[in-house]
């Protein structure tokens, strides 16, 4: 990190250890640092629920069921939905956030479908 | 859930406890639990990193900061593109994804300074 310029977007970008640099109020560096943390979990789970659907994507491949299930999408949907409710995020990111996943998803799922079967 | 309709999608949708239905493979089945435990867990660090850019929004609004700041951002996108090649996820999925939250964030920044001060 000591290579990269100190400004004061910078300080705000790396967790705990960084100075409070420049002008950045110490109260949005540490908002910063929180949501940095909550960031890298949540790459860190997305790569493990893309594991996932790769393990599906082969399975689905093997047993040549179609990448695509409607009925599942439509469940899925809702329930993140409502658990989006409880927790007090917006249902309408929540239903954005998956169909973002879901078009990744599908994109595996068609492309483990050309590549030879292990 | 007993007053939903039990068709295998339905059975894939709720993790452990449903019996595995219809036609579906209990190894898809079971991929599946593991999928909606990821996806209930990534809605609720969504809904507390949306906590914290709340928190940013009313701060910025209170010292009347721009809502949108380029250079963090610049930053977020190049250390959560690192955090995704090591993790396995596709890089280019992680910035669409932080690119999702940023407009979402910037949405509720904007939204923040419409509203009167607390």
């Amino acid at each position: 990190m000591s290579d990269q310029p100190a400004d004061a977007a910078q300080a705000g970008a790396t967790p705990a250890q960084e100075p409070a640099g420049g002008t950045t109020p110490p109260e949005l560096l540490s908002l910063r640092a929180s949501i940095d943390n909550l960031d890298a979990a949540l790459v860190h789970l997305l790569a493990e629920r893309f594991r996932c659907t790769r393990a599906v994507g082969a399975l689905k491949a093997r047993m040549d069921l179609p990448p695509a299930d409607p009925g599942r999408e439509k469940i899925q949907i809702a329930r993140l939905r409502d658990l989006a409710s409880e927790s007090g995020l917006d249902p309408e990111f929540a239903e954005k956030f998956l169909a973002l996943i879901i078009d990744e998803v599908i994109h595996h799922h068609l492309h483990a479908r050309e590549e030879p079967q292990a």
